[in-house]
């Protein structure tokens, strides 16, 4: 009987697993290459094929076999495979059909008049839409199984991290309130001054990639395993363990956006292709949190493409394909990678405002699931916010609330784990730095570094929570300190702080 | 009742073309940037996919109503798009399944031995694989319901050229064996010696690559329809009526290759984009016989990449990009691209002795499908024809039998289409230069030639048969002569033959 059904799962999983392949390839192909008048075409066919897998996923009768499997199985990995994937198809069990489907219109149409609103730069064009996807949300969440025992907000934090809720949120954005808002009010107004604008002069296409080479050699980027090309956002895609792809964009008038938008969509690919190769395919390598994830391409990002030692070797490499560096020293280098300043665009600040960001969005949509909000006065009190966190002011909707399709697309509990993710990063390479000798190895040997994140992380893809891994790898579960502690300690020297 | 197939069928017609996307996009993104390691997953989901599309198009109950809908309809369009269609599920049908498996078994079987023996180089790998792939493909041809009236190797040409059969081909090779065997002796004896090695020194990639994008301007393709990659083999994949992909190689001791690679596949490109819009998705756009689709690769490779008056205007961007060049004139320049001599690969053939190698492949075909052949004297026949023909012998079976895929995937039929596609063109070509001032077109306006092609030739798709295309735009049904006098005049005075 176990082994019938285990048959049946082998295939079940393939056959999902080719679906979500050729829509990741036809996704990836519309962001990077895709000639634009296919679009339409394109999009109605990767609609179709969505709907296939949904119909085969959802098909009573399977999810009847994998329950059955589910309640015989003994194997504690197989049993975590099937959580993984049976969490989302019977909480969508329970959801009346046409409801679905209203739903599901009414996020379509509401991405749609985000789109338009961003670009008129009208809030009132998006308002119904959002106040709309926000009932119906509520509504959607009260069909959950888990309802009975979580509020509908920390039904949402789990879902995009497991084990999250607004406890353990509260308390991290409560340190960011209490420690990093007063830090970036002081750097602002006594810290050094450092001018960046370097940066903005004119750096050629060709030789920007032409470093992306240099760094992908020093990060010993096997180049069978993933490929780099270009779209207008950067993203990383997995397609299998073995395959990962990774885009950037390169700005001729911005010298670091390729740069660190590859490092940063790096650690996401790294990610999908150390995980145990045997989760290929599965909701064990597919279904890791969104923090986690996030904090593999922060820990990238920051912890080692900012480190010293990194630059110390590869930024002669950037002075040789940009002869105009030469003149700015390693030191000024430095400390121009890590310009802090409070800024309007999320996906434009830095390392260290970035969280305020999240902090603002968290407190809205705790607003909005707790007491409720006045949709008229929305894009005050987000701007009232920025101005009391980051002592700055959006002058239109479009820097404001407009600014992310995430609520327009109803992906609430999805912020915060940006910023959780970071938390992670720096909790995870406090222990690192326990263990090995970064320094010497970014400066002479990157594998160790790979195979750190390997041994600790990666290989275990989502077969342990995000809380667990915490654990099994620092030897200590979630503490925020290490993260507010390393902006702190890192931004007091570079602004020369008392 | 014809309302409800009708809707029946829209669906369909877009389930499979949703299918079909995705497998074009896979292979695409296979064929041109996927790393390596993920090659074995990818290929695992595209068979999934492909039996998935399979089990949907021949699904019995799905085939009585296209059935009922063929009988039904009214419309002369939709029968000739329904009789596309069903033309090859109806054949399958009547194939035994047991049968039908193992001959794609044997047929895959038979690759993938082909590929082993032309990296050993060793016939014998290969001899037992392609007996048994010949004996069932004919056993496969009895379950044909046209067998009844058709040959067998009638009912192969027919496949991949509808209306075509021995009577026609033989016509069209016998003139082939009689005007252009000795021509082309006669050339190689007493022609003008024209050495062309100037073209092997080195090229640097990225210059080969911005004249291209000089060439795209110049033969005004649409970047938002069609797309220019890169593939160790040349290829062109049509994605939809908007959306064309196409590929070349760039090789840095030759400079024509990825020149020539890319007009030919652009004229492969144009046909898919020219095809009127409401067949798309349709067999109507899908199931344009082999050789009207060569027709138009060869059309713009050689009588438009080819003429005098293309490299009047693009001569000049060439030598930009390679100063070395500068010392080469444009009349030598003409003289050099048009070099023809006997070499023993098809593939690297020029456009005059290109097909006397499938003159060779006819004839051997034929003699399969009639009294037989000896599998131990394949490769001597195949070197004596060599010898015959073109006055060189292959030194080995790579080389020689074993250099082409064709046989050992079963395609048989194939081979003479390509042959047959460039006189297509010769013809379509003498009609166009009758209607419009060829020369004065390349030199100012190419789009004029795009729209002769379209109204002509491009916008039918398959709703005509080629030979029917044939008629309507030249007037005349299929005459070899365009081709053979074509190739003796262009020629003779490029040898300066008396």
């Amino acid at each position: 009987m176990e082994k019938e059904l285990q048959t049946f799962y082998e295939e079940y999983k393939q056959r999902i697993a080719a679906y979500q392949l050729a829509l990741n390839t036809m996704y990836y192909d519309q962001a990077t290459i895709a000639p634009k008048n296919g679009a339409a075409y394109a999009n109605q066919a990767m609609s179709i094929l969505s709907g296939e897998r949904f119909s085969y996923a959802t098909d009573p009768q399977n999810l009847a076999k994998l329950n059955d499997l589910y309640e015989t199985t003994k194997d504690p990995l197989l049993k975590r495979e099937l959580t993984l994937l049976l969490n989302d198809l019977n909480e969508e069990k329970e959801v009346p059909k046409d409801f679905y489907i209203a739903y599901h219109k009414a996020v379509s149409d509401s991405e749609t008049a985000w789109y338009e609103a961003k670009e008129k730069n009208d809030y009132e064009i998006f308002k119904p839409h959002l106040k709309k996807v926000i009932t119906m949300q509520k509504q959607m969440l009260e069909y959950s199984p888990k309802r009975k025992t979580m509020m509908p907000y920390n039904l949402l934090l789990d879902r995009f991290e497991e084990g999250m809720n607004e406890e353990t949120y509260d308390a991290f954005f409560q340190k960011i309130k209490d420690k990093l808002v007063p830090f970036i009010k002081k750097i602002t107004q006594e810290g050094k001054k450092i001018d960046a604008s370097i940066f903005n002069e004119h750096y050629k296409k060709e030789n920007q990639a032409a470093f992306l080479k240099e760094l992908q050699k020093y990060m010993q980027v096997n180049l069978k395993e993933c490929y780099l090309g270009e779209s207008e956002h950067p993203f990383t895609e997995s397609f299998s363990s073995h395959d990962a792809r990774i885009t950037t964009h390169y700005y001729e008038n911005n010298l670091l956006s390729s740069i660190f938008s590859f490092i940063h969509e790096y650690g996401h690919a790294l990610f999908g292709l150390q995980i145990e190769e045997s989760f290929e395919g599965s909701t064990l390598a597919d279904r890791i949190g969104m923090a986690m994830h996030e904090s593999q391409s922060r820990f990238m990002e920051n912890h080692i493409g900012r480190h010293p030692a990194f630059w110390k070797v590869n930024y002669p490499k950037l002075q040789k394909q940009f002869p105009s560096l030469t003149s700015l020293s390693y030191e000024s280098f430095m400390e121009m990678i890590h310009v802090a300043q409070p800024s309007l665009i999320r996906t434009e600040a830095d390392e260290l405002t970035y969280p305020l960001h999240i902090l603002i969005r968290y407190e809205i949509e705790k607003m909005i699931f707790h007491e409720g909000v006045d949709f008229d006065e929305l894009p005050k009190i987000w701007a009232d916010k920025y101005e009391e966190y980051l002592g700055i002011r959006p002058a239109s909707d479009r820097e404001g609330i407009l600014q992310d399709v995430h609520w327009g697309g109803a992906s609430f509990g999805y912020f915060p784990t940006y910023a959780l993710g970071s938390a992670f990063a720096a909790q995870f390479y406090h222990a690192m730095e326990e263990q090995i000798n970064v320094e010497e190895a970014l400066l002479h040997d990157f594998q160790q570094i790979r195979e750190w994140l390997k041994e600790n992380i990666h290989h275990y893809g989502a077969s342990k929570s995000a809380l667990e891994i915490l654990i099994s790898a620092t030897k200590e579960s979630f503490n925020p300190d290490y993260y507010i502690d390393y902006l702190i300690n890192k931004y007091t020297k570079i602004y020369q702080l008392q």
